[in-house]
């Protein structure tokens, strides 16, 4: 790889990162359009939450889930590994999310995301994303809310 | 995109898509060796079961996983999509498993599977992996392994 290569990678990896903090401030503001933002029109979705997948981000359902918090929803970001090749690249890490609930109490769980992007107009964008928790396999069937990294 | 990008490409997907086929047979063959194969050896899993992660394929685990069924453990794979840049893929879709549990019963589910990979010594290899089903929101939190895509 040249050094020009080299700068240009660490250069999207940055762009990257910033799109996941981005993210976590538009969370922290419950703000639907900026959360919105960086995902491509027709990006697959695999959710926390039933279906299995999801054409698009569902703006309507993103809406009603922030509003089930009272206040901020903080989402932090951890180790994630990103890696970048031309127009294309993908980052894997955690979430965490720390927020009152409507229902009452606070809520904190991590969970894995998975993003895969691609570069379009020169902005990268979000065209696949994998968020999930594990499920215990001891016949309960339970997420597994509970774990950390 | 020259059309020989185009033909290095096409050959890439059809790599990538053995890969996965191959893993397929190699679960209907309880064969945890080919399964393991393409795995890069230091891996992010981000597995079905606990915990969050994994680094690198655990073998055991596996193998206690497999020995859980009579007969073959037949996995299909359905609407994956693969993108490609230079030495980059991700790939995402869905996996269907289907056998008879030793607990008895003969289980079938689906899951969400998303795959980023990286070319190694002319090989393409596994380096991330998310699989999962979503969980149910509705107070219950277990996970929903009767979706279908």
């Amino acid at each position: 790889m040249t050094k020009a290569e080299a700068n240009k990678i660490s250069t999207d990896e940055a762009a990257i990162r910033a799109l996941i903090e981005s993210g976590n401030q538009a969370h922290h503001r419950r703000d639907a359009a900026a959360i919105a933002a960086p995902y491509a029109k027709d990006a697959r979705i695999f959710d926390l939450a039933p279906p299995l997948s999801h054409h698009g981000l569902d703006r309507k359902e993103l809406e009603a889930w922030l509003d089930t918090w009272v206040g901020p929803v903080d989402r932090d970001s951890r180790d994630f590994d990103i890696a970048i090749s031309g127009d294309l690249a993908f980052g894997h890490g955690f979430y965490r999310i720390s927020a009152e609930s409507k229902a009452g109490g606070h809520a904190v769980f991590w969970f894995r995301a998975t993003l895969c992007l691609q570069r379009s107009a020169g902005e990268w964008r979000i065209v696949h994303e994998h968020t999930s928790v594990p499920f215990r396999m001891d016949g309960s069937f339970l997420a597994a809310t509970d774990l950390e990294p």
